[in-house]
């Protein structure tokens, strides 16, 4: 079972990287770049950076320098994560071998009581567990764990597992009931124990995670600094009412909410996330789904506080939403969160990197300023790379790694499976083989989707029983329809499953039409950062205007767009009609007077995600409304 | 001679603290709160917090635990001279004895060849000038000699400027040429030494200074952190075309700049900061004249980033905008430049305090979303205070006593003469008594400004010659009105100066008459954060709403206006038109759909500097447009 999240009990069934594979398109495309480019290339920076050689140097037991910063070790494990999943994916004996040295390098550090941590108890450092706010240790063992379910699941039991097994009841000794009875400031060990106890069937685990999570918003940890809020410890979770403080934390520690709501049956912590969701999607989150608007502490800000310029948007905050909403979803069985998936994954994690998988951003704000005019050869804070270029690395390089793994398990997030039937969540060329109702049910899905709205899926193989295929209708498909295997083409209501039911046989066929003309996109009136502004959306895609598309060298902050005339589309060239404005003047306020006409100009968008590979560029995602 | 700048040369002469006095009014009553209330309150913070203790024990030689960051010696150094200008204003004997305390104080930690820093080359401490990017130490200085120059001016040598004058020729030894020929991470040291220069006439510090301003933005500090351009070492003064980097820092070099400019004669660099200025008012200051948009790293944000959320717009950035437009006025005889003063001085600096003087926010944002329950008793971090309610102390607690030493002094920028007569720059009760022409001139201001827009100048006394009395017409104030003493009234063209010449007799007005009705003020269409909204200004006074004047629990986020109908003042209350909005919805962005009418109702504005003075509100400078 190559599934990297299995809930006890749930409405839908997830499935393994066994039963979905990309076939072809965007996200295979961003697949295999992964595997071929990104992996080695984290690889290359941890070795280089001596992050994976702390784990060498500490096993001596000798003093020593370390590398990196306080997670550096995370990072470690989130790329054994990425090998896992691609070697249970693809076979790949080289990696494999890879992965064999690198359990290696790790199981040295460990200490016999299952202590593993580079930074703290060695001669020299600081004692182990002494700085619970900041020192990152739970978290590290949370991204160990994750690491140790995908190797679990994808190849079983071996040396890496079972230090893995060897560290989780470490933690479990020394944070149960009568231990240290505190919290990480950085969740992420709740998800990883709750996964591992899944993987492991121990529910010493789960009852960890859970102790964890009830824990959390008990005022355990140091209010000094950012708060309290800022490690969502500041109020317990089953009471908050939405998303705050540091956005992966807070989207972590939601995945790990739901994972023990569901395996321990907690309806109410379930409905306390799904409340803080419902409310964080309506009222903090950027049009790209992006999450996170401050960058003073890489945080939510309070409600509509969703500055373009200033929109953090961290990758990682993009892969953590990902994984909160999925678990939702396999929870309640509500297709709608698939569409928030859609949204980052298109808009936040496929831009985050370069075509090529080797530079990265951490921040993603949708409006830069200020091109930079050579890209950051290494950067030490997140916002020295969000001038518009992609960096290779970070001194907080938590992106880079998480985005190989999350790219390795992606073909999972198309498809799951009930007992009536399969569900298709995202539209990419894909194989889909599985078992429905203990027969073996088969899909091929056919698509050039988003650049075309159409969207074929053909049975390869059914037992000739009733099934249903449900299809995720995405909230802007106003005027979606379906063709079911009859040939009847009937409205598919956008926001809502369109559901095909019938005794399919191989080669019938359901055909999905989604309306992808671009489209105007306006934002709540609420919001104050982006009033009187609109934006280009096609499909799922984000477009925005970058100034290297713009007409005699202007700045995409001149531009102002006629929202009245819809955006054209003609041969795959997306264009809005617009004025450009060269404006001047001192003082910058003052009575009411007419704007200038500008110099009309049809201007060119492109797809938010592929932002920033053609060298300098302003850039902007919402444009000024004339 | 009690004026705190005196250039060597310039087209206005700046008067004392015995030349120019606050006889009632607003600024009468801040600098007597300041005297009374937070001179001491600052006092016992510092003795509180060990800061001044720090001296004490430094003087020890052994090693000690030393308390407060950096530059917390500064802090001892502005309530020097915040208490030397009070001193030299009303002569108080108590105040007189503690600074005569507190120099005995610092006199002890001095080293032997002048050094004089709590911080470093002690035992156990970093080497002295190991750290120059965040050491402070040259930046601690720097206040020294200010406060050295407050007491040389109101008092004379004495044990407090010796000190001074033995750590300013330490700087010119160590910092010459064959010294380290570094700068400063934090700029100030540069106006420190011009004007100590000039209170002693020692022609060394002005060299030092020059030297100190050319080397800055020759790279002689690591680009790591927050980049060159955070202290301004990314390109020299002379060839930058705008302020950016920390807006203190930068404010405080400009400053520096114009003083090195004018005694040496070197007019390119007077015109670089004049350009330099020119561009960051109209790119890169909030309506109320605050300066700093990013509370990442305290810095400008580039061109028209100017988010009212996140205006960091910082009470001591707001005194160094003074600061630097003072001098510029000074040089240039330009009164605009007093526009700015008052702009800052209205709405950045009065509200930085509580009436009573002993709360202060660090942060001046002109919008806060979300309003704290209770006040911080002590904010660690600036951002923890700009939830709407000042905090008593800071960490980094710079802005207290420079608000200390700003008011004590602040008498100085209504009044400046030359040859031919006296410049008022600000409108205020006052009392100026100088010398023009070699004969007295005396003037009373009488105001009840800008609650009222008539300003009557008596002449007290005059020697019967022709004597110019120049008045600044501020450039919002269109319809102005100077009538001279023969009763003749004539416009007087906003943004420019209003002269008034005659032989004087005393008893002789001058009457001014500013048109002070609220208006509807809007912003630059650059300025994307504040698209869609109006905000109303009344004479120099910026307005704001507060959630606590909105009916039914309304808060702030709710409301749009029509500025189709004028702001509205009756019996001193200024009101708009405006609706209560109470929106809901999932996610907020999709298609345009006409906005819901709100509940109309009259909403009260207030004085921004007023805000915060009645519990926690939500409250708003800028207002959406219905």
């Amino acid at each position: 079972m190559t599934t990297p999240v299995v809930p006890s009990r749930g409405a839908l069934r997830p499935l393994g990287l066994n039963e979905v594979r990309l076939t072809g398109g965007h996200w295979a495309e961003r697949q295999s770049v992964n595997a071929a480019n990104t992996i080695a290339h984290c690889l290359h920076w941890l070795e280089t950076l001596g992050w994976i050689d702390n784990f060498t140097r500490a096993a001596t037991g000798a003093p020593f320098e370390r590398a990196g910063r306080e997670f550096s070790d995370s990072e470690v494990y989130k790329l054994a994560e990425a090998m896992a999943w691609e070697i249970g994916r693809t076979g790949d004996p080289a990696l494999e071998a890879r992965f064999t040295e690198l359990t290696a390098i790790i199981i040295a550090a460990q200490e016999e009581d299952g202590y593993l941590n580079t930074m703290f108890g060695h001669p020299g450092q600081r004692p182990r567990y002494s700085e619970l706010e900041w020192g990152h240790e739970l978290y590290c063992y949370g991204h160990l764990l994750q690491a140790g379910v995908a190797r679990l699941r994808c190849h079983g039991e071996d040396d890496f597992t079972r230090l893995c097994r060897r560290a989780a009841d470490h933690v479990c000794d020394v944070f149960g009931p009568g231990g240290i009875e505190r919290v990480c400031g950085h969740a992420e060990i709740e998800v990883g124990l709750a996964e591992f106890a899944r993987a492991t069937g121990e529910a010493r685990y789960l009852e960890q995670a859970r102790l964890f999570i009830e824990r959390r918003g008990t005022h355990t940890l140091s209010a000094e600094g950012f708060g309290r809020a800022y490690y969502q410890d500041d109020v317990p979770v089953r009471d908050a009412e939405v998303l705050r403080g540091h956005a992966v934390r807070a989207l972590y520690l939601a995945s790990g909410a739901v994972d023990v709501a569901v395996d321990t049956g907690d309806d109410e912590l379930l409905d306390a996330v799904r409340r803080q969701w419902d409310r964080t999607l309506a009222r903090r989150t950027h049009l790209t789904g992006g999450m996170g608007s401050r960058y003073i502490d890489e945080a939510f800000g309070p409600d509509f506080a969703l500055p373009p310029d200033r929109a953090y948007s961290e990758s990682c905050a993009g892969i953590a939403a990902v994984m909160t909403a999925w678990r939702l979803m396999l929870a309640t069985g509500d297709m709608g969160y698939g569409d928030l998936i859609e949204r980052v994954s298109w808009n936040v994690l496929s831009g985050a990197t370069d075509p090529d998988g080797t530079t990265f951003f951490y921040a993603n704000p949708l409006h830069v300023r200020t091109a930079d005019a050579t890209p950051p050869p290494y950067a030490v804070l997140p916002h020295q790379a969000a001038g518009g270029q992609r960096a290779p690395w970070y001194d907080v390089s938590c992106c880079p790694t998480n985005l190989a793994r999350t790219f390795a398990q992606f073909a999972v997030y198309l498809a799951t499976a009930d007992e009536s039937g399969v569900q298709l969540h995202q539209y990419a060329p894909a194989a889909i083989d599985t078992v429905v109702g203990g027969s073996r049910f088969a899909l091929t899905m056919s698509t050039a989707y988003p650049d075309d709205g159409v969207i074929v899926i053909r049975v390869d193989a059914n037992d000739g029983g009733e099934r249903t295929v449900s299809l995720r209708v995405p909230a802007w498909a106003e005027g979606a329809t379906v063709t079911g295997p009859d040939g009847a083409t009937r409205p598919a209501e956008a926001g809502r499953t369109a559901r095909v039911t019938a005794a399919f046989a191989p080669g019938d066929e359901i055909r999905l039409q989604l309306p992808v003309a671009p489209r105007w996109t306006v934002p709540d009136p609420r919001i104050d950062a982006v009033r009187g502004c609109a934006a280009v959306e096609r499909g799922p895609v984000v477009l925005c205007a970058e100034s290297i598309d713009l007409p005699g060298g202007a700045d995409v902050a001149e531009l102002t767009v006629d929202v009245s005339v819809p955006p054209l589309e003609r041969d795959g060239r997306i264009s809005v009609s617009a004025q450009v404005h060269a404006r001047d003047g001192g003082w910058p306020y003052g009575p009411a007077t007419p704007d200038e006409e500008g110099k009309s100009a049809e201007v060119a968008l492109i797809p938010f995600h592929r932002r920033a590979n053609r060298g300098p560029s302003s850039m902007r995602v919402w444009l000024p409304a004339t």
